[in-house]
């Protein structure tokens, strides 16, 4: 439970930094950051409310929901609990909790079903709660790159087996739903995304699974991850062909691969995001491929797929131990076929870990 | 397409008759009942803009999603797509395509990520969307009754099944992984929710599995369901006892299957939605079991598993033709047992339509 103390006193002293009287916060990474709970977002509010002065936290919630506190740290932490049956307005239990004026800042993903009644009733629009959150939850600590390595391994023991998935003559949705049955049976609490781009579907970086049918000489991207206990997610991206790839495609998958590892060895503290981004990019601009690479490098990771800090240009945030993030760089050609490679990887304290240990170059199968 | 360009119309209506500028609708059940997209929400903005004026909405999205449009009716719809790429800020590409004084009003699920900066654009606090899009969601139409009535059968051959799963030696676990199996099996997408509440946890009506050992002569409330195509939920309970129930438990289902009926039959256009729930209630509290029935008695569903109209006290609702929700009584005897039967019924011309068949009273396998 220490932990979670911890990061609750740390996150009432960034409030307080921030000028900020309150976090509200409702299911979401945050709350899982911040106390442990899995809970869900549903109709009905949930919140944790963190007073900046320090004081005791509160937890408004459904009576039907206090069972979903057990296995979060709230009971030992000894937080208040305020629970509601319907018929009760909630948005006023949490104005009560609060000064009348209070400035507070909400979670990321609190819908407006909770946002805008909660900004009624303290009269202002909230602000973003993620600059406060955003040093505690950037860097991680033991426990959570812990998570992140298991993560990683598990991801990549899907790869490792990808040549029991990915064969001719099957479609993208066959391969894919047996790349999810293998993302739970490698250790992930659920598949929460699975591409597998095939030719030219491969030159789309967002496509997940289709109809078509794979054909023998077909490049294909695949993109996979989930996250393992507690909560935290792999994300990992290989490039594979079936049978022997052209003089081109060899060419070009060589060029990314070495515009990902100079992205890679450029990770270091003290250095920016977008110096991360550059070093890809400058390898596929030097090699002609500038146009097709059509992404940002890559993004934070950890109880979120996507979170800070982003390696996109014009991010000048100076990378610290304990970040993680994404490097993906990828070449994409409309209507032919595309490449992307991903590893997830940690700042350390003089370099760069890597979550995912799988061969980076174009896998033949 | 006639379909979504008939809703994307009567929304603007809605919009102009609210006095309110524009809606602004991220992924989730309103985009996908006005378009037709399935698309998920990321960090990175989507977003469509319908003006109340009547003019051409808009689509905001990332290049990098605009396949997601595919399969949706915004190229047939002819909306003017406007997509950015990394470095771009999309909140600006909002506010130019609006007066700089627009009142926005913004749907349900977006998350306060997006509706911070897009209220700081247009210097006010968002309205919500649904007192807007109430009218039209709630009230379905043909194809969407005929979505919810292959939902209602497929949920009712899962539990038909339950047989096959529910048995005494397994954990609710194991039984929950069949049953999620079966739920797709039978035709669903995906298996959305699987409550297996054996014993004492039957008490807690938002109990999901657990690995209790589920033991001969527990009484089980089996509470499941998911989309089918195109995105209209099933939701279904049932009782069910593992051997002979004592004469205490055979009594209080008895009851409690005549306060769903009593609410099932109380439906009709005309009366409002609090009088279903009091109609459940009031025999519920005849036998003495007021205190057991903990919740409200319905919610709405469709494209969202919770929706409008709520069926609980205070809401003064006229129920109309079309309009869909779930009856759902349960009594609740903590560390003991617990019990709730569940159908989603419709609101017709005269009367009412279950979309669940299934025997209601105390199942025994």
């Amino acid at each position: 439970m220490k932990v979670y103390a911890d990061r609750l006193a740390r996150a009432a002293d960034a409030a307080r930094a921030a000028n900020v009287d309150a976090l509200l916060i409702t299911p979401g990474p945050d709350l899982r950051y911040l106390v442990g709970s899995a809970a869900d977002s549903f109709e009905r509010l949930t919140v944790l409310i963190i007073p900046a002065d320090g004081s005791t936290p509160t937890v408004v919630l459904p009576t039907l929901e206090l069972a979903s506190l057990n296995g979060s740290a709230v009971g030992e932490l000894g937080l208040r609990v305020v629970d509601w049956v319907d018929g009760v307005d909630p948005y006023d239990l949490v104005r009560d909790a609060l000064p009348a004026d209070a400035r507070v800042a909400v979670t990321d993903t609190m819908p407006a079903l909770h946002l805008l009644p909660l900004a009624a009733r303290f009269g202002s629009l909230p602000v973003s709660a993620t600059p406060v959150l955003r040093t505690l939850r950037m860097t991680k600590d033991d426990a959570e790159l812990d998570a992140l390595r298991r993560a990683g391994a598990a991801i990549d023991r899907v790869h490792a087996r990808m040549g029991e998935f990915l064969r001719p003559g099957r479609t993208e949705a066959e391969v894919g739903a047996d790349i999810t049955a293998a993302i739970i049976e490698e250790g992930h609490t659920e598949a929460a995304f699975v591409i597998v781009g095939s030719g030219p579907h491969g030159a789309d970086p967002h496509h997940l699974v289709s109809d078509r049918v794979i054909e023998a000489g077909d490049v294909v991207v695949i993109d996979i991850g989930g996250p393992v206990e507690p909560g935290y997610y792999s994300d990992s991206t290989r490039t594979y062909v079936l049978g022997e790839p052209s003089a081109e495609v060899a060419s070009r998958l060589a060029v990314l691969e070495a515009a990902q590892a100079a992205a890679v060895a450029a990770v270091r503290p003290g250095v920016t995001a977008e110096s991360i981004d550059a070093a890809a990019r400058d390898v596929l601009v030097e090699a002609g491929f500038g146009d097709a690479f059509v992404h940002r490098t890559g993004h934070g990771i950890g109880l979120s797929v996507h979170e800070e800090p982003y390696i996109v240009a014009g991010n000048d945030l100076v990378l610290e131990p304990g970040m993680a993030f994404s490097i993906e760089p990828g070449i994409y050609f409309r209507g032919e076929w595309g490449a992307r490679i991903e590893d997830i990887v940690v700042v350390t304290d003089d370099g760069v870990e890597s979550m995912n240990k799988r061969p980076h170059g174009l896998t033949q199968l």
